[in-house]
């Protein structure tokens, strides 16, 4: 005992010491009343300094694990660990259904996973590389320099203050009217929109979307047991028609739609259509959840309004925003805008779920963004991920023999095959050639989409996406 | 127009004059084909540099709201922003009832709040004085310059792996066997007992615990539709006899306690009854969540395991544990042990509502706890907050007429009064004089508790506890 003790570099020696005697007294090896070595003993015997000793028998003490009586030594308390009966549950015969659902929908668990050497497109996460490091260090250093302690204790469920204030003007900007209305500060898209369904929507009730639609938004949709009204999009977004139809048929109580960079088929909706849809759902009186998704990686010049501002002084819209696929989506900062009597309703929600989000990230946040950081890094993602988006456009029509090829920006672009094709035979078959995209069934609803796939390309060089992009084509080939 | 820009000093230049030009586009106050003046004359105009308005018209052309054509200047472009019919929702008359029920179960928006000038005994969040932040930054930029960029994208589910692996260790260190057992990190505690009682309870359940019982564990039962069993306590602990009879009385399927500083009444239970208790719940097969609520907060020297401890390898006791009560609870970082399956079912839940909890904030927390500074930073929390206990409870008995004085150790103590007493007209009669703290009832189930309240006083001066306690207790004679 004591000079089997192996120390590491990554901790202190002090704690690594203690942590060894209290399992030797947790395991029974110690008893109570036995004396430790004294620290000078004990110093020579492990090879540290008696002050390293000294320091993990005080810190026993403090913990009740040992007792320090002066000039007669360091003693063993009485520590009965009186283990119980080892009474087993079986857990998994009392899941509920919500646990084994959200289990069945988790894609992360069945799809099949990335492996070492494989050129991957499954991913639409930002390529991290891009960040700009130093602006977020200096936004901590200045903004932990100011109100370090506040930012560290408990803050409010809306959100930080200064960051909403931030958000609120850039809505501003995007031509969102914000009078009667508010934001709340989530943890992502994801937190907002389960948030939303929670507030306003229960088990049984129609809920229209855009079909395929986003795979995060399907999981949830569904573990709220909401019924799913999905309806086929054209080049230039949802197709009016059948929205025109859906909505007449079904007992529709809220739409959800991604006008931008539309995940997973990158399409944008055009102005015209814009104007149209909001038209069509104004006249069910039906509320409608937009997605900003990804709306700041315009690479064209032209202004696109986002539902929220067409509606102008009008509460119907409820924006869900997220940088998290532009800018960190490490740190799970989104928000959501609408009418601010439903803000301050989602607001208690918020509290009973998780209190609020992280006060210190959405501080730093605050103070990147205010710094004009957004923009400056915009300005170098624009132009990086544009060059990627038109390479991988080229390459996609050279290489992959399609029916389509969707996607007018962002971060990936969408394949449609022959009716014939299955895009799973040709994932397994290209994960064989190492290399991985995502199946576009996982996007829709009543089972359409099985001669789709999206291909994410924010992290890949060219050459990546030449070869990748070109395995992919052979295996189609080989399969017709 | 131009001339009337006021600009300040917290964002760039730039930024401020393009969103100025923004939103006179937006208003329609410049229309399509309007020549901006020359960036020559605008810098006149405004008494910038030049080339703060070249960035500015450089913005505005990158988001599309200008063309700015070589040798002929710069061009509002076509927004056509055509509001909509202003299209309002009555959104409170389609709130769910969970909604209804959280902003009714929020008592942010419901009790008396702190006034400036106050002495405030509500709050038992931890004094952010005693916050060592130089340790902290220490640990931010450490662990920043190592992996920076893989932090701020998207991480893991589950939790970030270095700081798993220490709380197992910490777990360890408590005496848990962690064989078969896994970790999930959550947002605090909150996140934790919500996804818990997601996974393994359906409106009806039966669950039991101690009453009173932590005011936010009362409301997300609530939420989730539970029939809360309370069970009465005693000095050191839930009442074994009652328990018995509530076990046998009851379809209970979960239980909830919280052995260690109990919230509200302070309470330690007594190693006896720990073992006591949970022999009782493995006769009933009835499994257990424990709220390892500011167990580091321990003035006494001996030690405590907990009951996720005494089960030795058993897999019946979900531990929820947080460092929030004592350390950074802005961060919002808890976690929960569990069976290693069960686990896994939490982490898609996890997945589902927020994706994962900030990575970022996880890697701060684990260079801070790896480096060695959360046993530094107890030691002196631990010293400072005995003296204010000590203090607060000297000051309770010498100023405050009342039945019961309850707590031993943490960050508050609990008073119980004669029956014939009212806390809440106690509160009305202090507040009125400048002094607030937490009515009892809130804590309790089945209607009792009236006669009680909770005094925190992490964040308060010794002349404030001494002052503050002599009106509460001046007031209670009063009413006498």
């Amino acid at each position: 005992m004591f000079s089997d003790i192996s120390l590491t570099d990554d901790k202190p020696l002090y704690i690594q010491i203690r942590d060894y005697i209290k399992q030797m007294i947790l395991k029974g090896l110690l008893s109570q009343g036995q004396k430790l070595p004294s620290t000078r003993e004990l110093c020579n015997t492990i090879g540290v300094s008696r002050n390293t000793i000294i320091l993990a028998y005080e810190y026993l003490e403090d913990e009740g694990f040992v007792q320090i009586i002066k000039g007669r030594g360091t003693f063993v308390s009485d520590i009965t660990i009186d283990y119980q009966d080892e009474w087993n549950m079986d857990w998994t015969s009392r899941l509920t259904p919500y646990a084994h659902l959200a289990n069945q929908l988790d894609i992360v668990k069945h799809e099949s996973r990335w492996q070492k050497g494989m050129i991957s497109f499954k991913s639409i996460a930002p390529d991290d590389k891009l960040f700009d490091l130093d602006d977020f260090k200096r936004a901590f250093l200045d903004r932990f320099s100011l109100e370090g302690e506040k930012l560290l204790n408990y803050g409010y469920a809306q959100g930080y203050k200064p960051l909403i204030d931030y958000l609120m003007g850039y809505m501003e900007n995007k031509g969102v009217k914000t009078q009667g209305k508010d934001i709340l500060v989530t943890n992502g898209f994801t937190e907002g929109f389960d948030m939303v369904l929670s507030a306003l929507t229960e088990p049984g009730d129609h809920i229209l979307c855009e079909n395929p639609t986003h795979n995060t938004a399907v999981k949830i949709m569904k573990l709220h047991g909401l019924e799913i009204v999905g309806v086929d999009m054209e080049d230039d977004g949802i197709d009016l028609d059948k929205l025109q139809e859906a909505l007449s048929n079904n007992p529709v109580s809220m739409g959800f739609l991604i006008p931008s960079y539309h995940n997973p088929t990158g399409i944008v909706m055009s102005p015209e259509k814009r104007v149209e849809v909001l038209n069509t759902f104004a006249r069910h009186r039906v509320p409608l959840i937009e997605d900003g998704f990804n709306e700041e990686l315009r690479y064209s010049g032209s202004h696109l309004s986002p539902l929220a501002a067409l509606c102008g002084r009008g509460n119907s819209i409820i924006y869900i925003g997220s940088l998290s696929k532009v800018l960190f989506p490490g740190l799970r900062i989104g928000w959501i805008l609408g009418d601010s009597h439903l803000i301050s309703q989602l607001e208690s929600i918020k509290r009973s779920r998780n209190i609020h989000s992280s006060f210190l990230d959405q501080a730093i946040l605050y103070e990147y963004l205010a710094a004009g950081n957004l923009e400056k890094y915009l300005k170098k993602a624009r132009r990086i991920y544009r060059e990627k988006y038109d390479y991988a456009l080229e390459c996609a029509q050279r290489y992959i023999p399609c029916k389509k090829i969707l996607g007018e920006g962002g971060l990936h672009i969408f394949i449609e095959l022959d009716h014939n094709l299955n895009a799973r035979k040709v994932l397994d078959e290209c994960i064989r050639q190492n290399v991985i995209f995502m199946p576009g069934d996982i996007f829709y609803i009543h089972g359409k989409g099985a001669n789709t796939f999206r291909l994410g390309f924010a992290r890949c060089t060219p050459e990546e996406i030449r070869q990748g992009f070109k395995i992919i084509g052979d295996v189609i080939r080989g399969l017709e």
